[in-house]
């Protein structure tokens, strides 16, 4: 008794198969974001299957409309309203989930991971973008569909230029991409730095960077604390926001860690509004990591499942 | 049987009593925002009474914690961790309901205004700053407390300095002193202006740049509508945040109307992440106007002494 939750990002298709509520197997594919939604799930699908699994989630990044199971559009991810859940279940025979992949995440840190007991929770994914998940009393809050997307609350006017087409959106200052443009910009100015011996004949990438941080290149470690601080003034929003017992970081940068994540709350914990009034929300990485989202939309799957 | 509410803003004391769910009696007083809360509240209340109320409920500006009836604290209202609900019960002899003034506003919305019938609100109040409440489907959704005070989202960078001791919060831009900081820019820039004609020997104050805009003064119209603008993309912020089905604009500011309302609506359209491919929340402004939290205030003491 498999289900298969499988999670669609700008970069990645991370998939997981669990059996008696655990994870058996997880696969991860890289992807370019040009790929054609329904046949990046099914090999996803497919690399994790072991028989025919009794249902299928898929949390994919960017808006989705939970009730119709259709991805209506997302900045990193190609498609226009495809009818994800009639389509897959077509072509599996079996009960398709479909939800945004940082509602599927939060689920899964509900129900087994960092925010188990609490009930006001945010959760805040940082990876190729910023996506979000709010659970109000314990539930899923998705307002008319597309509640969570404060990747693109704008924190600069005029500001960078942003996937989505608009000027100074958080996420273009708080990203993989972001830590990828401040490395490019360092090894422009100084192509001698350490950073650029650290790095050595890698691409330059977010990853790379935060790699060079762990082996204990200063200027990379910078970096990543500069991405840190950037993505804590906007948790300070969030928090003057929600006021929620606590706020979970997800997504592939976010599980980095103290890095990124101990910039974060020292800004949050000075920038939020009427800070020596209150106590900041804490703030946790999500325990699930990266396969938080496949996770969750299996849970999803099953949920649905056991619930017709 | 009359309730008497009372709403304490930064510039104004506002109390209403209410006898078989009608307001029988509005008054309005002016504050500095140093007086003593306690005494404000007793005056204002005074100043509506016709015999003893069976109950009062006060609606403030800033953090309150609901639940221990206590005005924590707030930029633009004196006092720390006052203890309105158990003092005034003291003084007053019946029970005493207190919240954030915003809430109490969203409250008499719900029960009586624009917002009767939605699930998942925003009210969003401009006025001396930018306050705000959340309804999630149909309920006050107030996180630890504090939650909605979107005001102080930074949306500038080392920006302008705001009441609360940071830089670049929403208000700062978007507000009624922020209309006046125009207004006193465009004054000292061109003394000669039609806006300095037509203020005359009046005050610059936010209140007299709107009664200009309403006489025709284009360029008061102008910077009432710069202001719009600044509170639309703010409003686009928190739809890409939300997902709300309606935005209800209230307070002082908000209350006047399209000219407002209209230019931030026109921004909410355009800003709002996925615009080409969603309809924007619809934006109303409150049907109770600058009464909304007075009566708001009235309705949620009524309750707690029916639940009582």
């Amino acid at each position: 008794m498999a289900v298969i939750g499988v999670d669609i990002g700008g970069t990645k298709a991370l998939a997981v198969r669990i059996e008696d509520g655990k994870v058996a197997a997880t696969e991860r594919h890289t992807l370019n974001g040009s790929e054609d939604l329904l046949e990046a799930v099914e090999k996803a699908v497919a690399s994790v299957s072991d028989g025919e699994p009794t249902a299928v989630g898929v949390g994919i990044a960017g808006l989705v409309d939970q009730a119709d199971r259709t991805f209506v559009w997302g900045p990193h991810v190609a498609g226009d309203r495809v009818a994800v859940g009639a389509e897959l279940e077509t072509r599996f025979g079996v009960p398709v989930a479909v939800d945004n992949d940082a509602n599927t995440a939060l689920i899964a840190e509900l129900e087994l991971g960092v925010a188990s007991g609490y009930r006001d929770v945010l959760l805040v994914t940082l990876g190729t973008g910023i996506g979000g998940a709010i659970a109000v009393d314990g539930e899923i809050y998705r307002g008319g569909g597309y509640a969570g997307e404060w990747g693109h609350m704008r924190v600069v006017a005029d500001g960078l230029l942003c996937d989505c087409g608009k000027r100074g959106c958080w996420e273009t200052l708080a990203s993989g991409p972001a830590l990828e443009r401040l490395a490019r910009e360092v090894l422009h100015a100084n192509p001698s730095s350490s950073l650029a011996r650290s790095l050595g004949d890698q691409e330059v990438t977010g990853y790379a960077v935060v790699a060079s941080a762990d082996h204990g290149d200063e200027t990379a470690r910078a970096l990543v604390a500069e991405v840190g601080r950037a993505f804590g003034q906007g948790l300070a929003d969030l928090a003057a926001i929600f006021d929620p017992e606590l706020i979970v970081v997800g997504g592939g940068l976010g599980s980095v860690g103290e890095g990124i994540v101990g910039p974060a709350r020292r800004v949050l914990a000075d920038a939020i509004h009427g800070a020596a009034h209150r106590i900041a929300p804490t703030v946790q990485v999500a325990r699930l990591g990266p396969t938080a989202g496949a996770v969750g939309a299996a849970l999803l799957a099953a949920e649905a499942t056991n619930g017709s």
